[in-house]
């Protein structure tokens, strides 16, 4: 049996196509100095994206209905003023901080990379972001999705196997002419295990600020560099 | 109080910026060439839109769940073949007939207007095509969508109140931030009456082969004649 050609591409966005780290930290800095409080940025942006995995948690477990992203941020985000006893900032100041994810830069890399694949391929993303959240991002970086897909389309979040397969689903598609694109090795195992998609790594080594080991940890279709590399290994 | 400024356009997509009559008109007259069967695809066209709105009002009133429109679509050609006596074509012929309507050519305005009005609104579509269908049309096609909302996405069926309202919750926005664009009267007041969305009324006279009459029946907050001049009237 031949294997069926990959027609999209859906790819994880923080980390993968955008630095959210450098991204919230800026934001907070300036919000910091605005109000005259001092604190660091890059530490502020960890804390926050490490009360993700757990926010979301409560849903894919089911001891939670399904919220989009932007609602767990702005819980999240108030668990880190609180555990670092920032004062003077006020619910406007709060909800304006939450969209800074809604503001992300992307990697140098990801307009070309995109832009090239999507010559030949459907290109979505497969985020846990909400639409609000990709459409914004997109207009404002650049970012030229087919179709917008993800967590609060499906009503999964990843890695819920439900979160990959719907997608596929969504697009007419079977999960083999389908391939995750991400930077993250969970994710990219799920997405095969739970669902039959392709797969490519991409190293993003800054993600966390300090450059870190950013190795696939498992076998994947593909391992790129970047996206425009991922974009040279498919021919685009 | 201030009317909010219009931060996205949602598009109904048949008649407002395809023109599905004469593609699918275009495959039927081609698929009966093949199989030397004699028919007038415009014919074939106009029933197969004609069991449209009974189709998906079953789902609309609750007696049955929702199923994507090339379910429906699918369903309804073996109706029009089943009353026109066409005999011939196999179940391959119409799996893949059904795809024309992910094949429509858009009017000849629509891929300058929604680039123009891409520049300064947030466009997708509000249609009730289901996503694959929407991203197939889109690649063939060029259209510039930031991204694809309607049926499929809000599990619900124009013109019912949810279809719209869900709409605009998605993009984070207020409904008088979104604009419904369409041809036909029944969808934008629907859009406003029910939801509070902005309107513009587009004239597609060719919607049905020979022209006819395409004007606005109510107060719309524009009417325009294609989508190249709704650009020039909202200044882009």
């Amino acid at each position: 049996m031949t294997t069926p050609e990959v027609r999209a591409l859906l790819f994880d966005v923080f980390g993968t196509v955008v630095d959210w780290r450098l991204g919230v930290a800026r934001e907070v800095e300036a919000l910091a100095a605005r109000r005259g409080v001092a604190l660091d940025g890059g530490e502020f942006a960890d804390r926050w994206r490490a009360r993700y995995q757990p926010a979301m948690e409560e849903v894919r477990a089911g001891r939670r209905a399904f919220v989009p992203l932007d609602v767990l941020h702005r819980e999240n985000l108030e668990g880190v003023v609180s555990d670092l006893g920032v004062t003077g900032w006020d619910a406007s100041d709060l909800d304006e901080l939450n969209l800074a994810w809604h503001r992300l830069d992307p990697w140098p890399d990801s307009v070309e990379g995109l832009t090239r694949l999507k010559a030949r391929f459907i290109i979505g993303t497969q985020s846990n972001g909400n639409v609000a959240l990709m459409v914004d991002m997109a207009k404002r970086a650049g970012l030229p999705w087919d179709v917008i897909l993800g967590a609060e389309v499906t009503g999964h979040y990843k890695p819920s196997p439900r979160s990959y397969s719907e997608a596929c689903r969504l697009l007419g598609l079977l999960p083999e002419q389908c391939m995750l694109v991400a930077a993250h090795n969970n994710d990219l195992v799920a997405a095969r295990e739970a669902c039959g998609m392709r797969t490519a790594f991409i190293a993003r080594p800054f993600e966390y600020g300090e450059e870190r080991e950013a190795e696939p940890t498992a076998e994947y279709d593909y391992a790129a560099s970047d996206l425009v590399d991922l974009a040279a290994r498919l021919g685009c």
